[in-house]
């Protein structure tokens, strides 16, 4: 059964969901965070069936979240790399990873992240790009955008 | 077809898309954030199946990041409401925004948010927890977490 699509939802949540919300595709973009470009590491790392892999590599090529090239010939063997809209999703594994350490990691957070440029273990915290303070949910409303269609039904009446 | 699981792996991202990386369930999130509480209206502006509407919201209740509150008797009807664990989600459905707002939103965003304190339309950036400056992904490094098993294979050799 071919999934429902979000395509025409007037929502950059939706759009994102579109390209990476399938499942396994955001555990590719982490291992390639961490340095992961060719297939056969991912697939062992990941344990994904071969033909799931090729499906989900071949979408991220061709929304350039990926680039594709050989490194080898005979048989040719590809290297993925993320390109610079690749690496913009680090916020979202971020996200993803900093909330299941609070919340579904009972032995303790399996990986820290350190800030290199002043040496510290920390974790990416929101803050406002306007005044510069930190931000909460409850500190936030949303109105329409310049890209709001008519029909747009977000934010809720 | 049962979808993999996740479950096994080491990892709070792996570990929260295990809860919340089901196709549709971002976007009930992202709903719920904004003030939808009623099945009724969640079926409306998703388009989703009600029997898979009725499955995602049973998972997040179950997972707890959602209650389900009866608001009516004859029939029974219920809220569904985020609880904090779910609230916390909202780091991860604004980096979902921010990026398509980046790199998949042609006609411009289609929402703006406010942060309410300084007043300003703004998005949320990411700062070191420990020396309060910006961080971008360039800056960060991993290494085991308390919560590593001997067999963890992040980060990457």
């Amino acid at each position: 059964m071919r999934r429902a699509t979000f395509t025409e939802m007037n929502c950059s949540v939706a759009q994102t969901l579109e390209i990476v919300g399938e499942w396994w595709t955001l555990l590719i973009i982490r291992d390639a965070l961490f340095g992961v470009t060719r297939f056969d590491e991912f697939s062992t790392r990941l344990g994904i069936a071969r033909n799931v892999l090729t499906q989900r590599l071949d979408t991220l090529v061709e929304h350039g979240i990926m680039t594709k090239e050989p490194y080898q010939d005979k048989p040719v063997r590809h290297d993925y790399r993320l390109t610079e809209k690749g690496r913009g999703l680090w916020t979202v594994i971020d996200a993803l990873r900093q909330w299941g350490d609070s919340w579904a990691a009972p032995e303790g957070p399996p990986i820290e992240t350190v800030h290199t440029t002043c040496g510290h273990v920390m974790s990416a915290r929101p803050f406002c790009s306007a005044c510069r303070e930190p931000v909460s949910v409850d500190d936030l409303k949303v109105r329409r955008g310049p890209g709001a269609r008519v029909n747009n039904p977000l934010p809720a009446p």
